[in-house]
C-alpha cells in the first residue's frame, strides 16, 4: 500500500507515558526520537502540553508539560525530517504560555476532545493555528459518539476550525473494520477540505486491522507506537504499520533495534498489550478505567466476575 | 455479527500441540474440552491421526496420535453438542486402522495440504467421507499458492471431493483484509455446494480481523483457539470471535474461567503470541521456521539481523 500522502505519527512517548505518568528520563526518550528520526517516521508526539500552573512537577514526569526547553534537548544534535507534536486537553493549556510556532521546537498541535466540547476544541485549535503551528483536532471516544452530533461536530470544524487533520480515537478499542469504514467514509463526505486520520486502541487486536482499513478508505494520517505500547491495551504497532505501508522513505530496522533494547526489557517493568479484562472492556464499548483498576488489584486474573461486572452495568 | 449458520472450530488443543510435541495431559484436555462445551462451541479437533507405525509414541504425545480410546477418555461423562474433530497429512495415516464413524467418538476429519498435493488429498479425504465422517480440506499456505493451481484445486475439490468445507489457512500469517476478501470470495465462487472456512495465523495481529473479514464475505466455519495458543504466533483467539459473534447460542465465561485458570500460567511455561521474530516473517509472507529457530537460540532478540537475513533470502 504505497500513497505518497499517507503521514504516519508516532506516540510512543505521548501514549505511553499515560502509563507512568510520563515519567520516561531524556536519554530513553532520546533513543526513541533517534529511531523513529532514521525510520522515516513522519511526525514524533512527545506528551501533553499542560500548563504547570495545573499540574505539580512533582507527580509527572516532563512529558506532561513538554517545555520548549526539555524538547530542545532531545532533539538537539539530531539531523532529522520528523516533525515533533503536542497533545493538549481543552482547558488544560494556558494559551498565553505558548510561543509562536517560529520560536518553538514543536511542529504540530493536536487537540483531543469529546464531541460534546467542540466548540471549546475548535476555540483552543485556532488559537494554536493563529500562532503559526500545524493543528489536528482528536475526536475521543467515537465509538460512544456516533450519532448526530458527531455528524454537527464534523461540519463545525469544517466551517470554523483551521484543523489541517481530524482524528477518529477509537478510545475505547472497540471498531472493528465495518464500524472503522462506516467513520471514515462519514468523516471524509463532511470533512471535504481536511485530512483525516485514525488513532486505534488494541484491546481486540484490532488496532493494526482498523487501520488498514481507515487506509483503505482514504484517511492520510495514521498513528502508531512503538511495539504497540500504551495505556492499558495500547495502540496499533508502529512496526506492523510500516511493514504494512510501501513507501521507500521508511525503514523498519531502527525500530527493531529500538525494540530488542529497550522495549523487551520495559516490558517486562509495565504492562500493556492482549490482556483480557481490556479485551472485555472493548467488547463491551467501555472505558478502561475499570479494567485498569482491576490489574491494580488482586483479582487481577479474575476474569469471569469482572465480565459479569461489566455485563451488569447500567442494568441494575 | 448473528448467522445461524456460522460454526466455531477450537483448534486449541491441536494446533497447541505443535508447540509441545502434543503434549497435554488427559486432565488438561479434559478441562479445555469441559469448557469449549459448555461456551457452546460446535466443534473441537483434538489432535492429528497420524498413523502410529510411523511415529514412536515415544517422541509423542497422545494428540500425535488421536486414538478412539483416548478420544473417549476425554469425552467420556460430559454432556456436550460439540463435535469432535481430527487432522490428518497425506501420507501419513493408515486408513485400515480406522474405524468407521458410527464406532468412533470423532466427527470430522479435516485433511490438510498444500494445492500440489490436491489430487492425493481428494483421494484421502473421500476415504474418511465413505467411513461417514463430515470431512474436510484444509488448504495450507495459501498465501504462496495464488495462481491458477489453486483455482484448478478448487475445481477439483468441486467435482470431484465429497468435503464438506474447505479451509482457507493462512499458514504464514501474511494475508490482510483485502487478500482475504479476494481469497473467500474467489472460494465461494468455484465451491459452489461447500462451505468455506478460515484458519488465521496472528504473525501481524491479523488473525481475528481476518476472521471478522472472512464472515463478512460468507465463510461460515472459523477456526479459534483459547487465548490465541498455536505453533509460533498462534491463531485467531476463540474469547474475541465468541465476543464478537452475537450468536446467543455461545457462552464467553467458560473461555474466560480457563484462560485465568489454566493459560495464564501455561503462557509462562510455553511462548506463542506476538513476537517480533513472526511478526517479520508474516511480513515477508515466509515460514515461521526460521523464527522459531532463532527464539530458540542466543540471538533470540536480535531482530534486525533476522530481518536482514530473511530480506537477503533468494537475493544470492
Amino acid at each position: 500500500m504505497y500513497r505518497e500522502k499517507i503521514k504516519v505519527l508516532d506516540c510512543t512517548i505521548r501514549d505511553g507515558g499515560l502509563i507512568n505518568n510520563h515519567n520516561f528520563d531524556h536519554s530513553f526518550v532520546k533513543k526513541v526520537f533517534k529511531a523513529i528520526s532514521d525510520a522515516g517516521v513522519d511526525y514524533m508526539e512527545i506528551g501533553y502540553k499542560n500548563s504547570p500552573k495545573l499540574f505539580s512537577a512533582k507527580d509527572y514526569g516532563l512529558w506532561k508539560f513538554c517545555s520548549d526547553d526539555d524538547i530542545k534537548k532531545i532533539t538537539d544534535g539530531i539531523e532529522t525530517n520528523t516533525k515533533i507534536s503536542v497533545m493538549v486537553d481543552v482547558g488544560r493549556v494556558d494559551i498565553d504560555e505558548v510561543k509562536p510556532a517560529k520560536e518553538s521546537p514543536v511542529d504540530m498541535v493536536r487537540v483531543a476532545t469529546y464531541v460534546k466540547d467542540i466548540d471549546k476544541a475548535i476555540f483552543l485549535e485556532n488559537q494554536f493555528a493563529d500562532k503559526g503551528y500545524e493543528t489536528a483536532i482528536n475526536i475521543m471516544a467515537i465509538s460512544k459518539d456516533q450519532g448526530p452530533e458527531l455528524e454537527e461536530a464534523l461540519q463545525q470544524i469544517e466551517s470554523e476550525s483551521k484543523a489541517k487533520v481530524v482524528y477518529i480515537v477509537d478510545s475505547f478499542g472497540n471498531l472493528y473494520q465495518e464500524s472503522t469504514e462506516h467513520l471514515v467514509k462519514l468523516f471524509k463526505s463532511i470533512l471535504k477540505t481536511r485530512e483525516v486520520g485514525f488513532h486505534g486502541h488494541n484491546n481486540q487486536q484490532l488496532a493494526f486491522s482498523n487501520t488498514i482499513e481507515a487506509i483503505i478508505f482514504n484517511a492520510n494520517y495514521l498513528d502508531a507506537t512503538v511495539y504497540g505500547i500504551g495505556r492499558a491495551a495500547g495502540n496499533c504497532p508502529l512496526e506492523l504499520l510500516i511493514g504494512f505501508l510501501k513507501n521507500p522513505k521508511f525503514d523498519i530496522r531502527p525500530i527493531l533495534d529500538l525494540i530488542s533494547k529497550e522495549f523487551i526489557p520495559l516490558r517486562e517493568k509495565i504492562e500493556w498489550g492482549y490482556i483480557i479484562p481490556y479485551a472485555i472492556a472493548g467488547m463491551m464499548n467501555a472505558h478502561p478505567r475499570e479494567a485498569m483498576a482491576l490489574r491494580e488489584s488482586d483479582k487481577k486474573e479474575n476474569y469471569r466476575e469482572f465480565y459479569e461486572k461489566l455485563t451488569n452495568i447500567g442494568m441494575d
